[in-house]
């Protein structure tokens, strides 16, 4: 991978080749930005791109739009919801006369329906800016994939969870934990499992070094089977076996630390940092 | 219904006719119990009809359980769990001579169905206490719906909670709440649902005035919906929606106050009192 | 005391020597609400003497004022307290040309300095205001103490608390209680002293039937007893032994119930209810 | 500094003189010591100049608790506590002849105190091993303080902190914070103040790098100027506004990570991680 150094010294259409596939289609953006080297930061040269792209003459602009590839990456529809998306997305291209376009890495399945659905509402002028917005969230996590250097964009965000026994006043090791996806009320996605460590968090966090899809999420706790061992003489079933924490992730590129807070009989949780 | 008064001063004829359901099959323990009369609490008249009971010939105590009728009121039980049901109750009376005597009341669906196969396994003098034990339980709760008087026997349970919001300090009204009954990974069964009065509680308990019976329970509150009222601004999916408290019942005559104290940002829960 | 039914049905001299006492200097103001009767609740009864002083010609009104006692209770006060609000009190009278008049039961030490300062410092009408407002609080008090019957004013607050061990998921019982008025930082006075029963709650309210002071407070719980008790093995000094609770209270007739929910390493308070 | 490499390479009697300070008057310790590097840690080094103390004839080991200084350090004593310090230690040196030793810097001026007066007690060999091992364990803070390396012996503790609005779902920056040492019911000691940063925590530990003393400790936020600040309309005097958490230290080699978790309205806190 280049470094943020070596496209800022490299020859023009070296840059250009470089980020060409940042925009596909769009060639002249990397070179409008090629003349505004050298950038302190990554953020900086998605800055220039950005600036670059919003500058272009109209018919351009559309038609990076229109060059847009459908959607991709959506395997893990259902089947209604395939078919659903699919008259959606192409009532949309009817409507508008570019596809529908949609960073789907930022979106839970729910949340991929409902924009979908909610933008075809939507006026030709709004729908238009918000496409290019779009746009430019791919664009933002292509070029994280591509440069490194400072002062990256921020693209990615995190669920993370520690669990800590008030009894012991101690992390609470080998708790079983996992991470659903909510996608509906008869239907959760397994998204991670994991085991706490003797810190009581997890090695990795549940998600990361990504967008969080945008959705509602089930984390549940077998803290049950962890009083069950320290704690002899609880009554069964244990007034806590799995405890199910159910959040909602409005923000992909936030930290959503949810840590668990428990005795046998009582347990709180919050968004932490 | 008559009052421990009347029956104090009943006819010994009509005290047992009076009580003769208590324990059906088994007239003279009412007749031993109605020699000890006056009871002060109707706890004291239950002492004796079990003191009575225990004092009676063998055949006598192995009759009562001989023919105590099936369990009753399963209907709540699906195809599957009946189908298992009936093969160990069928298995139970072929080993112990005795049908299979529970007061299931006192049980949730997997409960019973555990209860069963984990007394098919016990021994048969254990298993013939355990059964004892079950008669008792059912003729105590016979006993309160035909007596009423001072002492009652404690045959009933409670599940109840309420809603604080920590933004206010104030108790959080109109909170739709649902309480499911746990059966399995992929059914719940809908208990009771409710909504919060002005003091954030339920007008009535969500359960009460009989036994809780022994599973595991969610409880759910839509408080999404209060602090999208009375919270403006948060984003949406909101951090907190449905809130799922998932807690046990060990104790179908313990009072479990399940209350949830919340934020848009964070809950805790525990058992109260 | 007369009921508000005999105050009702009172020949109009009896009802006037009755409630003489709660608008003292002004018995015409008890005259008019008497050709007002009968009332329904004490609160519409109090509603007519108010209105009856609102009403009244502006010299009688002034003249309720300037006749009004010193402020009495203050015996509480220190000695740099007392000088510090007779200095005060003195100026205010020569401001304004009546005494300083407050309901004194519904503020503590620093609030009553407070208020004396602040309203030393408002315009002559918005004071006169207030003080027929404080007249009419203290007039409440009065009424209540003379009379009894449906739909009393509010006059009252209260301060209860009670504990719960969040390891046994039950009440705290036998946990000494203090609730000091958080005078200054060098200063907190001892306003009530409790046990808790069996119920994890005071037997009384450590403040109830008197509005409670508008003051910081300090609840102590000497937790770190109870769990030397029931969990043995916690080092020494304890995490938890003495927890300190305060809080703020402005609203003299409010109900602050602040619980403690606690196990050997965590706890938690909020405003309930 | 010399590092831990520097020492396994070093002559022996560099070596002797490099770590003489660590137990003074005992030269032939560290000649035992140096026999047996090279040391993989600074543990390793520790654990060797432990047992070549062990193995000393016992008139050596006795004559290093004779020749211990007083202990040092004890200027932050009231005069009362010095005086009974004083008299405490004057009769232990009488009793057992050897002066008091103890590693202050791992107790509060109470637990100081305290000790002492326990110590005393005590019968001669236990006391004996007890001296010795608090030998030991200045030993292992000066050990750190003169050499660098792998595997530091666990000589230091830490108090931290962070607050959490459960209003907003975020760090509460700008938050003082005091810690306090509570000597006794009449006097505390501020130890550190610090204020919240972006992220809800203090820059530094509030006691960092260095054993921290046993002693109740009382950790007060001003959580009321922050609430002040983001929420308006809040009653004056607030709910919270000093909120003071007290708890005890008992492991000077711990982490004691104790946050405050807030909204206008509730708190919690508990021994985190």
């Amino acid at each position: 991978m280049p470094s943020l150094d070596d496209l800022n010294r490299a020859a023009r259409k070296d840059f250009v080749a470089a980020l060409g596939a940042v925009f596909a289609h769009a060639p002249r953006v990397a070179e409008a930005a090629a003349a505004r080297r050298p950038f302190a930061t990554v953020e900086g040269l998605l800055a220039a791109l950005r600036e670059a792209l919003e500058a272009a003459p109209d018919a351009e602009r559309r038609a990076l739009l229109t060059n847009q590839p459908e959607c991709a990456g959506l395997d893990r529809l259902s089947e209604a919801e395939h078919a659903r998306f699919a008259a959606l997305t192409a009532a949309y291209t009817d409507r508008f006369g570019f596809p529908f376009i949609l960073c789907v890495q930022r979106h839970g399945r729910a949340a991929l329906l409902r924009a979908c659905a909610a933008r075809l509402a939507s006026d030709p002028e709004t729908e238009r800016a918000t496409a290019q917005d779009e746009v430019l969230r791919i664009a933002a996590i292509r070029l994280c994939a591509l440069v490194e250097g400072a002062g990256m964009p921020r693209t990615t965000g995190r669920i993370s969870t520690h669990v800590l026994d008030t009894v012991t006043g101690r992390p609470a090791p080998g708790v079983e934990v996992e991470l659903h996806e909510w996608v509906s009320d008869t239907e959760t996605v397994l998204i991670a499992r994991a085991e706490t460590n003797a810190d009581g968090r997890t090695d990795a966090p549940l998600v990361g070094g990504r967008p969080v899809p945008i959705a509602p999420y089930d984390l549940r706790f077998r803290i049950g089977d962890h009083f069950r061992a320290t704690h002899p003489g609880l009554p069964e079933p244990p007034f806590l076996d799995i405890v199910s924490l159910r959040f909602g992730v409005a923000d992909p590129e936030g930290h959503y630390h949810v840590p668990l807070v428990a005795s046998p009989w009582s347990y709180q949780t919050y968004r932490g940092s």
